[in-house]
């Protein structure tokens, strides 16, 4: 039997493995059976923690899609991975260096309870994003099918376009989300925000994922979303973002300075299953 | 911490609690947390396991849908209370006498681990369903918005109306299912299944379930297409009935005779939570 962990960040949600303590090696069809929600455990992801494979680094672990891909890094799954290793006791360390198949990622405790992840500084020149455009700027007009949309494009370690709008309850995530996400502009494809200002340090913010659809929150999109509202002179250092699973703190300095997101990671309950 | 088991039947999954050897008390809210599939274990439906209320039955189980509300009984929901039961050492009998809300159950294990239950007769009297017919017929003509449907009726505790198709794969569940569910005709509403027939011992159903939607595997639907079916001279009294989330066997002999359901009970994995 191996035990697991299901833990959420805003309801988006991960198995989380230990194999520092136990070794495990898991093909692709044996993920596909975890995260199936009506055969399995289900969960969006499925996070390995393993031993560090550098020094200077505590850990490093594995991302995993439900359909048994691998993955690059996810906000919310790295806020999961350090309540995770703190809960387990498998480190007692205030800050963690932890590597990704991505990159690297910094993590701090807060005393609440919640996690600050450092996203890294936000890519803005077209090409790094990928986006076809003839030069960075801070709008960019796209052209869609039945009307064009007015753009912010930065990548934080995916492509982000975000777009305001004056109410996210009714706006066309379901209409315009796929159009902009699947846009040839974007050659890899592109999640899109809409983003309602309510104040200098509070914004509304709903996310279509490129390949997924609309999700309940998508960490590096609230990063993205901040981002441009911040360029466009909208938004103080330090803003609230609330998703439709829940709330995030984005806090970006400007510049080169690296995207802060601060948010809670719930551990929902321990579980033992044949693998 | 609650100790829970998470089994599924053919893809209808249950979160299951033992209120035997545990005192339990759950509020709608409760339910609701334990059946979300992001923030809490995901399930169809919860079952919690009580002891008899009276002499002669061997347990009395209770049923929660993923929205709080209590409901009735639900075939691949008994065949994992009884695999359940047994697993946990509850009981050795090879057959159970279980009371639910709606009545009781004669549940009974097989050697190769599957569960067989005593689904009852069926009642083909319209207004025992409820369906509104001027007289019981074997085959009714429902007229819906822009066609003439000719269905079987036929309750197993529920309603359920029965059409047969050419082919399961390209039967119209999306379209008809929404309009024959919620049919005047049918005051409670009713559950719809699409059944083609492959030989006289084999079928192949999807069902849309009033309420929900087409669903993996409906139990009490599989039955009810193999009444309707043999009334229709197309079927012998064993039958295998191939639906989306797998095959269950289902025996009539006709008449008043009670109608048998056979077919697997898995153990997904054991948890823990805090409720």
């Amino acid at each position: 039997m191996t035990r697991f962990t299901k833990m959420h960040g805003l309801g988006n949600d991960f198995v989380v493995l230990d194999s520092v303590r136990q070794s495990l090696e898991l093909a692709p069809a044996q993920i596909r059976a975890l995260a199936d929600r009506h055969f399995g455990i289900g969960c969006d992801q499925v996070l390995v923690v393993e031993p560090p494979r550098r020094p200077g680094a505590d850990f490093f672990y594995r991302i995993f899609n439900a359909d048994g891909s691998e993955s690059g890094q996810c906000g919310n799954g790295a806020r999961c991975f350090a309540r995770f290793v703190r809960d387990q006791g498998l480190t007692d360390k205030e800050r963690l260096t932890v590597d990704t198949r991505d990159g690297t990622l910094e993590l701090a405790f807060l005393p609440d309870g919640q996690v600050r992840v450092d996203m890294g500084a936000p890519r803005l020149e077209p090409r790094e994003i990928p986006f076809i455009a003839a030069a960075r700027a801070g709008v960019y007009v796209l052209p869609l099918a039945t009307e064009t949309l007015a753009i912010g494009a930065v990548s934080l370690g995916n492509p982000h376009a975000v777009t305001l709008v004056e109410d996210v309850d009714s706006a066309p995530v379901a209409e315009l989300g796929p159009q902009v996400a699947r846009h040839p502009d974007f050659p890899e494809g592109v999640n899109v925000g809409f983003l309602q200002v309510l104040a200098a340090d509070l914004v509304r913010l709903r996310v279509f994922e490129r390949g997924v659809g609309e999700t309940l929150a998508c960490g590096s999109g609230a990063c993205a979303a901040v981002v441009c509202a911040r360029l466009w002179g909208l938004l103080d250092e330090r803003v609230q973002v609330e998703l439709p699973g829940g709330t995030l703190t984005i806090e970006w300095a400007g510049g080169t300075a690296p995207v802060w997101m601060t948010g809670p990671a719930v551990r929902v309950f321990e579980g033992e299953i044949a693998l």
